[in-house]
């Protein structure tokens, strides 16, 4: 079935700031060498795994779309399951976006409500059948061998035979590298090896209370600023952002406590209007996107590309690249009429 | 002399999103160290080096002000005096915010405008006396000596004997230091070492066009999303926002090429009304700031505790930290009334 293409995400978001002027001759750009793949490399995204959210209309009168890919297997799927039942439950409807904080991450949920008869802060009820999920689910166990020995020591992308994933140095772990279009985080232990999802920029995880809380999705909150890693295996991570992000990223920021809107701001909170997954719409308004295979050839030629630009506007190539700076290319589509 | 302290900039935005709930007994957050710090570990930021830039009132007409530290020797001197030199000449008055890209930079400076006469789109005539800069002061050599051996092998930062700043390990460069306050690359070869300032959110930099251009302080920009590290050694930067980031942050971004507005936005385009150098403004309506000392026993302390989060909400300590995730704490103060 041939597709059109529609938007590029993710990478779009990473071209230098040069001033507009005609481009010298150079080699070709990571978002180049993504436009180049082969359609076979690019992986539809079930309608499962999407999510329509949908908020107020800004001040203008413009509508307000984001759309969320939940995390597949083996991670967070507890928790994605609750966000799936909460959303078929309409429970998402009607809340709002409640915390901005600048360079760090928004949040929305139940803001609670003051009952005048009670004078309690009383809490939206939560739909049944939720789980509750363990903090050993915010990590998962992988085979030691998945970790090359000398990363460590090499801060340039270690391309693997086979076309498996490139494999990063990381600050936080032993080394980073992707799989089935995901970041994640590899530590070794002399006995065994941790891996973990990374919280990247529009990353979307479950904001919960203190241990052993480990909250149940209602409560969601997604990354505008630079990488939060200590969240990393205190936190589940859930999904990213994949359209619509600068709905909340420009959001203003709010003034209270960890950028909570105080009730002063309070017609700062924007409304959610409603929160659908896709496969609950209606064939024809269901939301197509796409990811670039992290295991195929072209990803590892862009990743290699994204450590060492080479296109006209750069003079030094970087050497290594950080793993939130290799986002993974996502692309809307649509069926071309007739076809 | 007595100080009141004002408000707490770049580390506030750091905290965790857990919902509102008391916390239980745990160590000592990072900003708790930071807090606790001695008053003599804290450095007054000279007038010279830091520049007010006042924005047009927003929708609602409140004032929004920005306030930029400039970068000390031995970096990016050349730029830095252009950008003195172009706010000492008025030249940045009147000019706009041109572009915003989600995920990247913010920047401002002359859109030009369309001359009736000539059909040409002219650019604002620059002041007398700027220099031009060379591509090779976008890094400096530093003794080799500088660079810990083992820092590749080790994630978490090494903390230095005598209080010199602690060492990070970076997915960019062979290791990643603070000097004076500021987030600096090491990069060793076999026979010399580099050192470089690093694009972290908030950083200032110089918008340049193709190489050779280097740019003349004219143009400038500032990160708003994840550090786009491949930016370090190919464009000067020049500075930081302590102050006033979110009024930069949360602007609506451009539709067009690389974010910049297109004709069709022009009205989102935010008007800089002044520029100024603060030892240009009265003793009075001067801006007070101090950073951290990043060479003091708070700082390494704080940077540990960054890598190690072990206040209640954490159940995780990460064990390393990148560069642009310790960001130095910079605060305003004022004198106390009559001393």
């Amino acid at each position: 079935m041939k597709k059109h293409l529609l938007t590029l995400t993710a990478i779009a978001a990473l071209t230098s700031p040069a001033l507009a002027q005609d481009a010298p001759e150079g080699a070709p750009s990571p978002n180049e060498i993504v436009n180049a793949a082969a359609p076979e490399e690019w992986v539809a995204i079930e309608a499962e795994d999407l999510l329509v959210m949908t908020l107020a209309p800004d001040a203008g009168g413009n509508a307000r779309e984001v759309v969320i890919q939940l995390m597949p297997a083996p991670f967070s799927q507890g928790w994605v399951e609750n966000i799936r039942t909460l959303a078929r439950s309409r429970w998402y409807d009607g809340t709002l976006v409640n915390r901005v904080q600048d360079n760090y991450v928004v949040q929305w949920g139940d803001p609670g409500y003051d009952n005048p008869e009670s004078g309690e802060t009383e809490a939206k009820p939560l739909p049944e059948g939720l789980q509750v999920m363990a903090q050993e689910d915010y990590t998962a166990r992988v085979p030691v061998e998945l970790i090359s020995p000398d990363i460590a020591a090499n801060f340039n992308p270690i391309v693997r035979s086979g076309w498996q994933a490139p494999i990063l140095r990381d600050a936080y772990a032993s080394s980073a590298t992707f799989e089935s279009g995901w970041p994640f985080a590899l530590l070794q232990y002399p006995d065994k090896s941790d891996r973990w999802p990374v919280h990247c920029y529009g990353m979307v995880g479950v904001g919960r209370n203190y241990s052993p809380d480990t909250g149940s999705g209602a409560e969601l909150y997604t990354v505008i600023g630079h990488a939060p890693r200590h969240l990393d295996r205190n936190i589940a991570l859930v999904g990213r952002i994949i359209s619509g992000m600068e709905h909340l990223s420009s959001l203003p920021r709010g003034s209270g406590t960890l950028g909570f809107y105080t009730e002063e701001e309070a017609d700062k909170r924007t409304p959610i209007l409603s929160v659908r997954i896709a496969s609950e719409l209606p064939e024809g308004e269901r939301p197509l996107f796409e990811y670039l295979s992290t295991e195929g050839e072209t990803f590892a030629r862009y990743a290699e590309a994204r450590a060492n630009r080479r296109d006209p506007f750069f003079i030094v190539p970087a050497g290594g690249a950080d793993i939130c700076n290799v986002p993974v290319p996502v692309r809307a589509y649509e069926y071309a009429d007739g076809e």
